[in-house]
């Protein structure tokens, strides 16, 4: 029932929409007022933003299904939103689109340490899941910077990364079953809770399509056993090229480090001033931060080797840290990297690209060139296991035209990054920010076969539209286009 | 151009298929002789045959996707087919199709080992991967039993596992790229060289999809550094639940073995007569095989912790081999154990189901019961780190009516399975032999859904047809249910 057709007074129309919603949601779980509506202009990609028309705030699967069937009702465009810390503007409000905040459903639904999984809500932050389990000894291993405050739903639509991730694999890895809605309003139940599941991996096909297939309500997550032994490995080094050879080798080597990870002299300076670890060189041109665990023997092993490499690589001096504390204070400066850039410059923004790791050297001397000719300072920290780069382009944004260039620089990265055998994102996803440079990576007939796949589950593009692809199409559209092909 | 529609000639139509086809692959590329085409009547799933029409042996992508182009133009099914050993019928020939076979799509076409990966042709032996790179101290860690004689492409097909692939995961987890021919003939590809890729996860789709979505021409798969030490440890139990047990305590304890298998006294006694190996105690009720892997002092530690595990879930004696001599001795048995059960019976039959581990003991004794009501032997091996069981029904094909009443049996093990919170199949596949059961497991919205999928790809059905859904879907079909869903 498309019922947009009889309105001609939109007023009217929505006046109709928000007293369905209320009805779905409750009267408390829709937000109105202007000024409320605020907070949900923009996600973590601050440089865009856009009111939505209505916020809701779902407590249930349920009442989640019925907020997006009024969407369907009445084709409304809606989007879904967690803790909205999301990098790649995935979150970001369409036009006059209803909102789907994840807010108030934080519940851990079901803990099975035997089998080492747990079912949430998509509104629990990151880090409760290790809470709930880590005194029996488990944890969930994908650990983004913002863990502390992102949510799993959101973590599940970016397929978002982490310091661990290197070992552990992304959240695709980790997640076994989603109960979702889907655009029309339709509740489906994909994966389960164990791995070995027949027919078509569509869990893995929902992980990481970024709002545009539909909403997880439900999120069944694998834990892990906590590592007997942790240990934390500073290398400093005098120019980063030495670091990455330094990661190269380690890998290389055999040793799979929980995370491996990079920061520039800039990063830690600017570290340095802002959250003071006192642990960081500030004359090195990089530091490399390798953490190990497992078995206290194989991690004391491996720790050796490590400190090996470091050393024919060049690093000046080794720190290692077995205890938490001092494990924490080592980590504390990577993990404020990007506040620190905050403190430094009075904008800056993130990029995310992958190379493969045996071209990291090369890749940093190019975006420092890159930088250089653009004019702008860009400061590197880095998933360097993965070859997940993090560049950070520092700019004032109250100068006219330097968000402008600091986009199309940011641009320009992904494209090496690209001709370099690498891809666009590894783990803050495309949402609004990237999708032009799709192209990039896709050829039409690659980007039009996901478009189909889109279709199955969005034919009338409600969910998220705009996002992730470079031209969204109707159901129409890409009829044609495939008779075409 | 749905040229069959011109067609009252049957015969004719097939003289213009043939001839297309030989165009396409060249002659010595098409099989018609019906004792040729025996060959082709069935893959390891015996019990099931059907002569090919004609069979074709493409050498590249592009003669793959002319004879794919050939089938769609006439609209006649066609079913791809690798090494035929796999076990759930999904390369079993339909009515009048055409086969395509991988056979001669033999080579490996990119070994880049800084970046841990191979590229190879569907119909590279899985073996070969390994052998290609050990040189140089890398392996491909999926190893189904029959890793000497299956294809690559058939394991990317129905996802295959393998001993290796509790610690390291199965085939999905391994692919990083395709290349692929849809059922319209149009070559697409999907992932790529690394593995993190931005948009939908089609290469996690296609894996697993048992040749309903097209046939992949092209597979990046990715390595691994061999491990510094391997260790098998042999342990024998009185009873299989101690065995069971002792699986359950070696996970929690947070020790990862490469491989856990268990096998039961008939297997035992199977092998025994058949290969000899000498090392399994013909009187215990289970012995438990458990690899482990790494760093010498990791695996010497992790070896006493499974000895002590073993020892106090009341194994009796505990042999540990560390050389690869010994090593390859003591899997010998379990590697032929389905070779074995063929040489005790007549015939025999391999079910492959899936239980959370917490259920193991519970679910032989309820197999072992469902066998006795029967009034059939059924042996157990498995992947018992997983849950993955494979039993073996034991049966004569030449008394009419056993293998009705095995196959009636067969699905009662695997609602067992479901019941108990597990999956119709951990690594075989649903194929021609479970998509009856899908039903089990999945409700009706959620095969519809992968019903849908399967429209943007194979919208004509003409793809493997009749596997791994119990009721196909044509387009009009499927568009139709989703208006009514």
């Amino acid at each position: 029932m498309l019922l947009n057709r009889i309105f001609n007074d939109t007023d009217k129309k929505w006046r109709l929409i928000i007293k369905a919603l209320e009805t779905a949601v409750g009267k408390d779980g829709v937000v109105r007022r202007k000024e409320e509506l605020l907070t949900y202009e923009c996600d973590g990609l601050t440089a865009y933003r856009q009111r939505p028309a209505v916020v809701v705030l779902p407590r249930t699967t349920e009442e989640v299904a019925g907020a997006v069937k009024i969407c369907h009702d009445y084709q409304i465009p809606w989007v879904a939103r967690g803790a909205g810390t999301g990098l790649s503007g995935g979150a970001l409000p369409v036009e006059d689109c209803v909102l789907i905040v994840t807010a108030r459903m934080k519940q851990i639904l079901d803990i099975d340490l035997e089998n080492q999984r747990v079912t949430v809500q998509p509104g629990v932050i990151n880090n409760w899941v290790t809470q709930a389990v880590s005194g029996a000894g488990f944890y969930y291993a994908p650990d983004p910077s913002s863990q502390i405050i992102c949510s799993i739903g959101g973590n599940v639509a970016e397929n978002s990364g982490g310091v661990h991730c290197l070992k552990y694999g992304v959240t695709t890895n980790h997640v076994l079953g989603l109960k979702l809605v889907i655009p029309d309003g339709s509740i489906i139940e994909v994966g389960g809770s164990i791995p070995e599941m027949p027919g078509y991996d569509l869990t893995g096909l929902f992980v990481g399509s970024e709002g545009t297939l539909g909403i997880a309500t439900e999120i069944t997550l694998k834990i892990l056993k906590t590592p007997e032994t942790i240990c934390v490995v500073l290398a400093d080094f005098t120019n980063v090229e030495s670091a990455g050879q330094a990661v190269a080798d380690i890998i290389s080597s055999g040793v799979i480090p929980a995370g491996m990870e990079i920061m520039d002299n800039f990063c830690i300076n600017a570290v340095e001033d802002t959250v003071k670890t006192n642990c960081y060189p500030r004359d090195a041109a990089a530091i490399l931060l390798v953490e190990l665990d497992g078995l206290s023997v194989e991690v004391a092993a491996y720790k050796e080797k490590v400190a090996e490499i470091c050393r024919k690589n060049g690093s000046r001096e080794i720190t290692t840290a077995n205890d938490l504390e001092t494990r924490l204070k080592l980590w504390k400066g990577r993990k404020a990297a990007f506040a620190a850039a905050g403190n430094i410059s009075p904008d800056y923004f993130v990029q995310d690209g992958v190379v493969p790791r045996t071209q990291l050297a090369n890749v940093l001397e190019k975006i420092d060139q890159l930088g250089a000719e653009h004019g702008y300072r860009i400061a590197n920290v880095f998933h360097a296991g993965d070859g997940n780069l993090h560049p950070l382009i520092l700019y004032d944004n109250s100068i006219p035209g330097q968000w402008e260039e600091v986009e199309k620089l940011g641009g320009e990265i992904l494209k090496l990054c690209v001709e370099l055998g690498g891809s666009l994102s590894g783990e803050h996803g495309i949402g609004s920010d990237k999708n032009e440079y799709m192209s990039y990576m896709f050829n039409d007939i690659d980007i039009e076969t996901m478009q189909w796949v889109k279709q199955v589950f969005n034919p009338d593009n409600l969910a998220n539209p705009g996002k992730l692809f470079p031209t969204p199409r109707t159901c129409g559209e890409a009829a044609n286009a495939k008779k075409i092909a």
